[in-house]
């Protein structure tokens, strides 16, 4: 009986609302955890000042965005607020695989289809502090006129009610507190007995 | 839509073979988390060197422990080699009703008990390294005579079996790495989405 490294890597799953902080949150816990591979969506949108393609997004058109679903290129993909966004099945495939924990930011729709798929991945919903401090998150933004910003705060509360379906809640009030949180998560994860089994012999 | 804090203490339940070193895991976790209560269990076994009343166990006579299970005041109780060990139902009632996280070190037979009543504990097993390892820890604590020492890791052997029964396997190589791991899957259990859900107003 002696320890073993673990064979296959963990799926994580990352939702939250428009404006909640999460790209700030993702960056800080990929500098602390830069073992993890971060699946890089692919979507229609335009790419916002200081994004960049290939890094936030692959920025791609809606003809070769709907070729990819039509050959089943996708792990699951949704339209939101007029735009597709969608994973890549083939990456995280071949990361898993090699042991590599693998994290997507995908909104709650797309998360459904994983969460049909991948019964075992790990699914994480981040709020703000409050509804009030969304708004205010949303208008300092100020990339969006104010009719976006409050389709984006309806799309929110509708959001919500999804969350029953995460088994992980964090609340983004400081940036380094919820990227503790989900290192924490992750660590938790890992330690779970049907993921360390084979750490066991002969039980 | 407003954060709130938790109303309801969390009930943390340890196992682990003799001899894998959980006392200094354990100390080493309150060190850090000086807000976890550590209910301190009764038993009928004599104090070993260096164990003091009330701080590693209660100490009681065979007697005095035969009242408290007529009279109900056990959470648990269970008999291992020879001796009694158990744990008062009250104090630890008190301190999750208080928002207080308690922690409990009871042996499989215990644990079983206790998720019978309490399923929304969380099970942590502690695993040495290796078998071997386990046998170099229980010679060099040198308190048990060659044919005890033979027994606690027959009954290790028979106490492996429960742990698929465990939610999480901490494998205490490092003491500092194993309380770590042990401080993540608790604030992981707190970031629980059915422990939080009263965070989220509105939903």
């Amino acid at each position: 009986m002696s320890v073993k490294k673990k064979t296959r890597g963990q799926l994580i799953v990352l939702s939250g609302p428009s404006g909640v902080g999460k790209s700030t949150v993702i960056s800080e816990l990929l500098s602390e955890r830069q073992d993890i591979y971060f699946s890089v969506s692919f979507t229609t949108r335009q790419p916002r000042v200081g994004e960049a393609d290939g890094v936030n997004y692959h920025f791609v058109d809606r003809a070769t965005f709907e070729r990819m679903i039509a050959n089943e290129e996708l792990l699951e993909y949704a339209e939101y607020v007029h735009n597709y966004y969608g994973t890549s099945l083939k990456v995280i495939r071949e990361k898993l695989d090699a042991g590599i924990d693998v994290l997507l930011d995908i909104e709650v729709q797309g998360a459904a289809k994983v969460r049909a798929k991948c019964p075992d991945a790990v699914f994480i919903f981040i709020v703000p502090p409050s509804f009030e401090e969304l708004s205010r998150r949303l208008h300092r933004r100020a990339t969006d006129q104010e009719e976006v910003i409050q389709g984006r705060l309806r799309k929110a509360k509708e959001e919500y009610q999804e969350i029953p379906n995460y088994d992980y809640l964090v609340v983004n009030d400081k940036v380094s507190d919820a990227a503790a949180e989900i290192i924490a998560i992750l660590t938790a994860e890992d330690c779970r007995t049907r993921n360390r089994m084979n750490f066991v012999e002969g039980v």
